[in-house]
């Protein structure tokens, strides 16, 4: 197989690479059928991964916490991440990791504690959750009446395909004309929408829940950027009545940076575009990451025998 | 291929049947990447379905839940789940049938809205939720600590594959030495364990919960059975106090039929046997299976051209 076939993306399943278009899941493995599976994204853009430890360092957090126990070691993740990125040869990335269950043998008790884990990961071009143009005219954000699984269910801080409260909050945003749900929780508190983590702005100062979400790393590079920039921030409880008289919304993920918001529920924010805190926030990512900002350079000549 | 190449199992994916050894999920479907599938599962037992039309009428009305529009019709799906049991020529088999989202096609918004949905389906030999000899000694169960996924968040009578509640539960009941575990919802009411309904028996009286719940076609037959054996029988909210003292203790479920219990958090209930309602119910259902009892005679003449 030449290097050519990998162009499109390059998976790693279990031990093996092959191109995306070859990358499957056992229709029988309890990674889907029971959507028994961590997983994690790092994205690389201009040739470097953005974050790598601390997505490497979420998602074993993640593993431990569903109890998955795969053979490979962080290293070894790493090392995967750099073959898939370096055979496909992409300068832009969405990288995607996932740990399964596995399915116990045929004979043995159906638990999950029999099943072996194991490793999949690929590299594909790039992903813009949100694409430029409505980055840029701001997206219209909805309060979806759908509720966030509670963390007494399911646990936001390990990563997990348990999508069907945000896929429906998706359809409502849908329904009601807008672009992106937000989902709260049993309290009428906010927690995070399809992918993404949720940021406000009142009267200045940044503020982003601090419960009932994923711990977010492009989450984390805002605050740190807030912090850079003096701006006032808090991590606390955001109701929906804040969210909706907010100066500004935006949101952040790993596949889009910093994504303002212009409208909630129908409501204009300032001009309907943009506003100034996230729009600098925005430009400040994208230019500190120009500049290597937590960046670690994808290595490139790092093939590998198995696959040529 | 030869017909023997599908005799571990036979699987149809969007137009195409295969050995169910070649069955996958595309890696960046989000039927697997956000668990964005709905499914159903029909048993045949001595060459018979049992109450196919009741499982496709389920499966058609949680594909409308989740709006999923596949482009087969319900005697499409009759004809294709017919046609992977015959395939396999399996007597007794587990046949599953999947609605998956698919995923939008590059450079269309990254909506739901915009991706084709398929059918998947796949017959392989008879799986036992529980084995028969945990049947015939009776089930240990443990109310979890986790709770349910509510129904203000994913829809329980529309059957899904978002088990990391479940998955929890089956991992504290292994920890605390017993079989399953039966989860709460947040009042403290019992709704369901990993694939089955839940049934109680108090003073005669056989119980199960109304609400937070899928709406279980072996379920549905148990209240069958007790009116015909004359069991007076309730559908009701059922405290966990309720279930730690129940005199008798069953799970519901297609692959496995009626499964009794005899612990529940290590108090034993009777004999630390199956109790004489829940082993009563058991043995009818079973004799009335037996007796064509809701059957559908699988066609195993229905082959297909496009596997020759």
């Amino acid at each position: 197989m030449t290097r050519s076939a990998f162009a499109a993306g390059t998976a790693y399943i279990d031990g093996r690479y092959m191109p995306i278009g070859e990358a499957a899941i056992p229709i029988t493995d309890w990674g889907y059928r029971r959507s028994d599976v961590t997983y994690d994204v790092v994205g690389v853009w201009d040739g470097n991964f953005f974050r790598l430890d601390d997505h490497i360092r979420r998602f074993r957090a993640s593993m431990q916490k569903f109890r998955f126990n795969p053979k490979e070691s962080d290293d070894d993740i790493k090392a995967v991440l750099h073959r898939c990125v370096a055979l496909s040869g992409l300068r832009n990335a969405y990288v995607a990791m996932d740990c399964l269950r596995g399915r116990p043998a045929p004979g043995v008790a159906y638990h999950p504690i029999n099943a072996r884990n194991y490793i999949a990961a690929f590299a594909i071009p790039w992903i813009w959750v949100m694409s430029p143009e409505v980055q840029a005219r701001g997206a219209q954000f909805i309060i979806a009446e759908t509720l966030r699984i509670p963390p007494s269910s399911v646990d936001p801080t390990a990563k997990n395909f348990h999508w069907a409260d945000l896929t429906r909050g998706q359809f409502e945003a849908h329904d009601r004309g807008a672009d992106f749900a937000i989902l709260l929780d049993s309290d009428g508190n906010v927690t995070e929408g399809p992918g993404f983590n949720i940021f406000i702005v009142i009267d200045g100062t940044v503020v982003t829940p601090d419960a009932g979400v994923l711990e977010g790393i492009t989450r984390k590079s805002v605050i740190e950027l807030c912090q850079e920039l003096s701006y006032p921030h808090e991590v606390r409880r955001v109701s929906a009545a804040e969210a909706r008289g907010a100066d500004e919304i935006f949101a952040a993920t790993t596949a889009g940076g910093i994504m303002p918001g212009s409208r909630i529920d129908g409501r204009i924010l300032g001009n309907d575009r943009p506003g100034p805190i996230s729009a600098k926030l925005r430009e400040t990512f994208w230019a500190k990451r120009a500049n290597g900002w937590h960046a670690t350079p994808v290595d490139y000549d790092m093939l590998v025998a198995n696959v040529a």
